[in-house]
């Protein structure tokens, strides 16, 4: 609970307006999309300008309340629920684009713009934001940054992260830091810009931030080619990256999920596919039909019994947008859906949907497998129902085993959700003790007063037991 | 000096053969290529493996001893001089490539390897490892890592930065974290990988990373553009961007550099030109063939006065190779050149090199400017004589100016030579005042006794006065 003092302050700061302190409409901020997570937040603030965030957070250090910034509350990792209580941040007042340089090839926005909004108008000037995180629909581009958000083009685009190259960021003591610039190389000092992509607003408050924007594709060409095993499937991978073809889209479905997905989109799926991969290649017209010839071929020299090129682009965004209703086909089967996404290799996509499979048989759940497998990100689902405590509780045994198991593959706990509250215990399974402790030392030289999205990423105190010990 | 007892402690650790303490020795790695700076080491160390690097600075911690890790010297910002004396690291045991992974397209080297031969050999599998620093033929890659060095490609492809995915660092209290990984995404906590990216071995010492490879381009096109004036040369490179084609290299000369490189490498170059353009393309021959095409038509409608494509690879090789000449050809007419990295947005190159001009002739300087017109990354290049004070001074004065200006129209003081001593005193015209504190935080967090590479990049303690005070 905030005194009425410092609820004055935020009233003077921003307007009584833009402050929120009713139980009722502060309900909608205790959670975002990850299912087991919520908290109450004690406020909800809407800033108009990086000066106004500045004195929130100024006021906040003093006090020591917590800050959560918020986009759209689309993260999976319980990133956004505000564990410790404290002012959930919105950026609805600061939503704007405000610049897009044709000649630098840059957009410069603030951080409540929506990424879908990002990548329409700069496609109308002929440019492309590549980066396209499965929510990118509804989210903000704030959060896609401090989230260091995939999506679906990782393999040959990356991720956000390789897309911003300057921010401007409110800090923990209300410093006002401007990082890189329209800058293709710039190396002056540390890499503020990419140490604050994908801090989970445990580092800084993002309230500007420039992107780079490349000439779009040409043109666009989509396949499906369908399989009667796994491996088949995960070796038409391999075929395709031995033979130096780097496809813009590259998306593996289980049966399990192809059959939810159609039920779900009815644009007539081949349900009797085991494996299901969905390739598109862009570019130049030349290269994308030869690149396409050649990827047909490999599919079938590797096992697909049946591979088909979209004849027309709606054919081709139909598949596509089917495989973007992933998540919410699932979520229609059981009352809570836990979407994961262990990373490996691209060389052990097959090894690691194997053992997916297996400690669900051995937990006796049900767990669905979709994902980017040419990025090695696979999105391992979960049908559950989290009022069943025995279940879940086979359900996080079997998600531990997941996480281990991909680091024994050389992987990683999360390829592009975050770690936010919900990986924190996996967190020592990648980075190590060492690695936590170094995250520590950076996140209190910079907000000794831990009140920037605290309880993210790791516990701040070493001390303090996790769900998993350390190791 | 180090004592006795020191000494018996690195004996012990690498074997007495490993360490270097005589005088005559030292004085090789008193300085590296960057004019003007010098300081004697205590002792030169080369670790043949991690632990060892991490048993050196373990006892370098213990004993508060500064430590410089050192590639080849080619840096030009005086980063490895070791300024506070200390040990100078060397990799010459640790310069395998361990694996090239052709499945997951990555690279696994040693800090030691020569950064053309990881070019060289990734070449004969078909891929491409593309930073292509202008020392690349002698420079190591763990000097390259240290300090996100750029290249020629750019523009196209990125720098170091954009091609480490993961790597093993010694810490300076000794212990030793793996960063990153195989992985195309990965969010596990904060960015560690790209924090020791660029940090100029402030931060820890690489001891092993995995870059990140692409399909080696099937075809390179080379074209060589004159121009009576620079402005025409500037909207070409503006004109050719703004029709979305993103060429591999668009190198700019200035006449005054164009007759030194001729006057070097005599091939024939045009010097009655007032400024060149050097562009490159690559990739499917038929993308390359249209796009040269375009960049030729587009080059002649903005007042090129002769547009040639290389007829033969030979010829090609001798442009690049000729370009790559510039600095040594230009450290042949005076005793000391001084090479600079001022880098501004694309579209403010015209701007930045007509104020070049305009601050040469103002401090009576005999200043040449090349440098990667694409990303706005210009070597303005100061033929001088350190001998002579006065000249000096003047010299001084007028790169502080050029570094104003470049910030000024939104630039940065270095592009990709990194801060090291030389430009420390310019640092906080890009970062400001809170970017500085920002980034002593984070180093104090990690080496809170300084040892790492200390006194470059910034001043550890705001106290000490620099050459131009902060502001």
């Amino acid at each position: 609970m905030l005194n009425q003092e410092i609820v004055r302050k935020f009233y003077d700061i921003v307007e009584k307006e833009n402050v929120v302190i009713d139980e009722a409409s502060l309900l909608a901020y205790s959670y975002d999309s990850t299912p087991q997570y919520q908290a109450m937040p004690d406020a909800v603030i809407s800033p108009r300008n990086t000066q106004e965030v500045a004195d929130i957070v100024s006021v906040c250090n003093q006090y020591k309340i917590p800050i959560v910034p918020r986009g759209s509350g689309t993260n999976l990792c319980a990133g956004t629920t505000p564990t410790n209580g404290g002012i959930v941040l919105l950026f609805k007042h600061m939503n704007q684009i405000l610049e897009i340089d044709e000649e630098n090839l840059t957009i410069t926005v603030q951080p409540g713009v929506f990424t879908k909004e990002i990548n329409d108008r700069v496609q109308e000037v002929g440019l492309f934001y590549p980066p396209d995180p499965g929510s990118m629909h509804i989210s903000q581009i704030g959060g896609n940054i401090s989230e260091n958000s995939g999506g679906l083009r990782g393999l040959k685009y990356g991720v956000t992260r390789d897309y911003v190259m300057g921010l401007e960021v409110v800090l923990a003591n209300g410093d006002i830091i401007r990082t890189g610039g329209k800058l293709a190389k710039d190396v002056a000092g540390y890499d503020l810009t990419r140490l604050i992509v994908g801090s989970e607003g445990t580092l800084g408050i993002i309230t500007e931030a420039t992107l780079k924007l490349i000439p779009k594709p040409e043109t666009k060409k989509t396949m499906l080619a369908l399989y009667s095993d796994l491996e088949s499937a995960a070796e038409s991978v391999s075929a395709i990256i031995a033979n130096r073809i780097i496809p813009a889209t590259l998306e593996f479905l289980d049966q399990a999920t192809l059959k939810v997905v159609e039920d779900f989109a009815k644009i007539g799926l081949p349900t009797e596919a085991k494996a299901v991969l969905l390739i598109e290649q862009d570019g130049a017209p030349e290269i994308v039909e030869r690149d396409m010839k050649k990827i047909a071929k490999l599919c079938r020299e590797n096992g697909a019994f049946d591979v088909s090129v979209a004849k027309t682009e709606k054919e081709a965004e139909e598949l596509t947008a089917a495989r973007r209703t992933a998540l919410s086909a699932l979520s229609r089967l059981k009352p809570t859906t836990i979407l994961e996404d262990a990373t490996v290799p691209r060389s052990e996509i097959a090894n690691m949907v194997r053992s997916i499979t297996e400690i669900a048989d051995k937990y006796q759940l049900t767990i669905c497998t979709f994902g980017h497998a040419g990025d090695g990100n696979l999105h391992p689902t979960c049908l559950t129902d989290a009022r069943h405590q025995e279940e879940i509780e086979r359900v996080d045994k079997a998600f531990a085993e997941i996480f281990e198991k991909a680091i024994e593959l050389g992987g990683t706990i999360t390829g592009e959700h975050g770690v936010g509250v919900m990986k924190l215990p996996y967190l020592h399974l990648k980075v190590g003790k060492a690695g936590i402790d170094v995250m520590r030392q950076i996140k209190k030289a910079l907000d000794p007063n831990n009140i920037l999205n605290p309880g993210k990423i790791f516990v701040q105190e070493p001390k303090v037991e996790s769900r998993v010990s350390e190791q």
